[in-house]
């Protein structure tokens, strides 16, 4: 198997664990988050700026790729790792989530979904055969099969369908998936209904994919909800093979993921809200733009080792956001980033210790406070 | 005196020359060329960045600060250098240029212009004696003193009073200076007309400033003009003193302004085109949009060193541009400052090994064949 999960330590009290992922660019430890460079590029980032900040995977998207520049340049240009120049772990999203959030512009069927591109307007066609062919092509360490995300909320006839055709897709994934160098993991949807959640994690660990994602989560459901079903599904799923809970990326979802055994996280919420001047801090956000700030010479986070924290003030990226320059929204964006990746190096630590489950009472009572 | 020029040698042929500026925050190679930061910030650069293409002293604006965010405020922070994280030499524009340009939202007078702020439309004063305590107050290594550039084109009696106000404000910003750390550059103005020039440059010249600049030229006059302009202003300058071009920075102007005896340049022009799209090789422009490079994997410069040319394919890039991604127009800010700032390095070798005319030759026999 080109990826593998190796499990180093299991917190006593809940199901965290602490382990590696092993991957044709690199081992990286977990639980990690990966920031999302959907277009081939984590937006405003370079990759050293990334590495800078101890990004060790980042995701891209199968759906944007395939409709520009397109996957055949890409496979050209040696792959996704060589065209971004991007020496560290990649994993691909299949373009399923993308594709179904298209409402009216696509329609399903059996073989897959005929969609209109929403750069041109042209009609394009995804199936789990041709999502796996992209993303072979794109060539990153870790691909994802075709599914459809079941939106929230659905009722249990949809849900039951739409995650029988998640199955049968995932299934034709693996068929159509001949790259040794890259893992092919499975999506578990079931909506929110357990029993479906069951059902579709058993049917795909019965498949044997080398790691499984739990799709269908964040998508609106008030977050105990969410809490509930990862409490649920997790468990259902084998310990030696990592675990990826797609899309979630905010610090109080990303303590109950890890609590819940989850090892891998993606979202665009650090770098999105960064671009609009909005900056995480352990004592909560801060919308540097406000005028309180104005002539205020800290740095964003006085505890913070990143490269914005270490050499500019909030004065200064105040000046640059009412300015309107770029380099304002570049050291957001490289402070958010340190900031969760730093925050999933302390969970790890936790766990190592075995302190995870004050580590997150105390989270919880700061986070309670604001 | 806290600025000096030190004249280290001379071409036979022309009057270019080569020679080293001392700073308080470094000795810096004359020819120059200065990356303009508006508003305390290179757009899309950071410190870093501009120090690995190797700019020496950017530019940074009086106008822009003084309104946002107040020269106080950067006072506050211990200065320009400081705010913006910057550790090398800063010029600062007076914003006499700027506040001119506002047109029907401005009035002068003898004690200087009153306008109307272009952010938030309030009524705002500068005059020589504001315009250096804000300068002061920033503590820039360069500052210039408080003119108008006569706009193109002038008439006659318009030019010349124009010219003999800036004089007179000239002596009054010499008068309100007293920063022992920073040299208050005079402004030569007199338009297109050769006697104004003189007068302008004597006047200015007997006052004794520590360097001067040539200012009104590079405002829409033909080029053939503006070469005279200088070819007859530069040589009523003093040899001992550093002779800047305001607002000049492609390669043609550049060429000919060392020529004819200048040695520091600024402009937009590199970094403005960068954000649209357009790189500079020795080839010419390159538009990065467009369809031919689609596939193209070659570097934006096969011959160039630049971070973007060592790292990333003219089809990466323009996939950025097509996209929207900030990175993009990172890559192309980055390619063409290291391009302007080697083409200054390549002049400036020329003059050493006494070869510039050569230089001159080969580099319009290639600018002309395009």
């Amino acid at each position: 198997m080109a990826v593998t999960y190796e499990l180093v330590k299991r917190c006593s009290k809940t199901g965290a664990r602490a382990g590696r992922l092993h991957t044709p660019h690199g081992t990286f430890d977990t639980p990690i988050f990966m920031p999302v460079g959907t277009q081939a590029s984590v937006k405003a980032m370079s990759p050293e700026e990334l590495i800078g900040m101890g990004a060790d995977i980042i995701l891209s998207n199968t759906y944007h790729l395939f409709l520009r520049p397109g996957h055949e340049l890409v496979a050209e240009a040696g792959g996704l790792h060589s065209f971004m120049n991007w020496k560290r772990g990649i994993l691909t999203d299949s373009g399923g989530f993308q594709v179904f959030s298209l409402g009216p512009l696509r329609k399903i069927t059996e073989e897959g979904v005929t969609f209109r591109s929403h750069i041109d307007g042209s009609k394009q066609f995804l199936s789990p055969e041709k999502a796996t062919e992209v993303q072979m092509a794109l060539g990153a360490d870790i691909i994802m099969a075709f599914d459809e995300c079941v939106p929230y909320p659905a009722d249990y006839d949809y849900a039951k369908a739409s995650t029988d055709r998640t199955t049968r897709w995932a299934e034709r994934c693996l068929a159509a998936h001949n790259r040794k160098d890259q893992a092919l993991f499975g999506i578990v949807q079931g909506g929110m209904y357990k029993d479906l959640r069951t059902r579709s994690a058993q049917e795909l660990v019965s498949l044997g994919f080398p790691g499984y994602a739990i799709g269908g989560l964040s998508v609106g459901e008030p977050k105990p909800l969410m809490y509930e079903m990862l409490e649920h599904t997790v468990p259902q799923l084998p310990e030696g093979k990592a675990r990826y809970l797609m899309g979630v990326g905010t610090p109080d979802c990303l303590v109950e993921g890890v609590m819940h055994g989850v090892d891998m996280f993606d979202c665009v919420f650090p770098t999105r809200v960064a671009r609009n001047g909005t900056v995480m801090t352990n004592k909560g956000r801060l919308v540097i733009k406000n005028a309180e700030y104005a002539r205020d010479l800290n740095p964003i986070d006085e505890e913070c080792g990143c490269y914005a924290c270490q050499n500019f003030s909030r004065a200064y990226i105040r000046h640059l956001f009412k300015a309107e320059e770029i380099f304002g929204l570049r050291l957001a964006t490289i402070h958010n980033l340190y900031f969760l990746l730093s925050f999933m190096k302390k969970m790890r630590q936790a766990i190592l210790e075995d302190n995870f489950l004050a580590f997150r009472d105390e989270f919880w009572a700061g986070w309670e406070r604001r």
